[in-house]
């Protein structure tokens, strides 16, 4: 039964923080009054209360009152008794690092498990897949483990944009990485561009917003998945 | 008495792989005939044995011969023995788990730390730093260690460019990866552009190319370096 919202930005370009998801937002969390904000990830560096600060002030606009999982002095009772539970993004390395360290990781799958809505952005969305092996983010601390949620039977990549094939620049594209990853691992791994986020209901996936998706497979060529697509037959 | 050349990248827009950098070598390289490989990184997931050929291509032009590490039954002789050391770029977790797991990653430094020169390119060029905490590269494997060789006394981000201030993506640019960094991590970071190398003799590090570099570090504003600059004083 479980019920997510996995985007793969916070934020559009030149509109505010979470301001295009606010009206899924509203009916996504319709039956929650409070939602546990996890902010580990700290974008920029920021600190847990500024994160958290920011993020009460976009949820807001929609009456919802948001309490950072720092304030708590257990981790794992404000997880198991959330209304509603938001991870936003910034360093994957660091989420993970700190839902290990915090020993969060199996309850909030658990909690997740059995319907508290839940919406992820960027790296809060990296973490429902198998790993966090397909995330952009620079190894800024150790991580016990890459295992993530496996909320989905796939991975993500996030902030997803086909190769600049303009570009003069010698780094590895996108597609190139993730080619790369699949030398290593069998799962297949939906790059999800900056407005698209996945509507799960139960086991139900669907890619939501205007933009196509593309999915990568093990020794497959990459195909485009439609907006509005059902996303479930991926395994 | 190190001995090394570390480049930002093995090749660039319009040019044949290590083209750049063959005068250089032929000098960096002048009194050996055979420099061993550590193909490790395995760019777009290429075999050993293929990146090995390709690489051996190239220095043939300046009358080298490379065989590659994967070639010794006992690769940690294989350095102790080599008369010069290569490793080429890809991604940088597959290089440092495969240092680790074949136990050459002290090998590789104390025999470098004796003066056996050493050309690194791209994830053969970040081993040198402290730790590989600041590649650009997906986390395909999991590495016991984030830690490497410790030749420089700071890291390098490879493939560096500044932010594109035109872009509509709203992922991080490199500056912020690398700020996020510096909020858990103390040492200075040198964004080393395509183009650009760094030559180390002893303690002597010189930036080399026509480009500058960018040095970052905690709790300071970056401040852009000129070619042909003294490195030494960054710690």
């Amino acid at each position: 039964m479980k019920n997510l919202l996995l985007a793969s930005t916070s934020t559009l370009h030149g509109s505010d923080y979470l301001e295009y998801l606010l009206p899924e937002l509203k009916q996504h969390f319709t039956n929650c009054k409070t939602i546990l904000f996890i902010p580990y990830a700290r974008p920029n560096g920021i600190s847990h209360e500024e994160y958290t600060e920011k993020t009460a002030l976009a949820f807001a606009k929609i009456k919802l009152t948001i309490r950072g999982i720092h304030e708590y002095e257990n981790p794992v009772e404000a997880i198991q008794n959330a209304e509603g539970i938001f991870t936003g993004g910034g360093n994957t390395f660091l989420l993970v690092n700190e839902l290990y360290r915090n020993k969060i990781m199996i309850p909030l799958k658990e909690t997740l498990e059995k319907g508290i809505p839940y919406l992820g952005t960027s790296a809060g969305s990296n973490i429902s897949g198998l790993s966090m092996q397909t995330t952009n983010d620079m190894p800024i601390v150790y991580p016990p483990s890459f295992q993530t949620l496996g909320l989905i039977p796939f991975n993500l990549n996030v902030h997803f944009q086909d190769a600049d094939t303009q570009s003069k620049h010698m780094g590895e594209s996108r597609e190139t990485r993730i080619n790369e990853f699949h030398q290593f691992n069998n799962f297949p791994v939906l790059g999800l561009k900056e407005g698209s986020w996945l509507e799960i209901k139960a086991n139900k996936i669907v890619l939501k917003g205007n933009l196509s998706a593309k999915l990568f497979r093990k020794n497959a060529t990459p195909i485009d998945i439609a907006a509005e697509s059902e996303l479930s037959f991926i395994q």
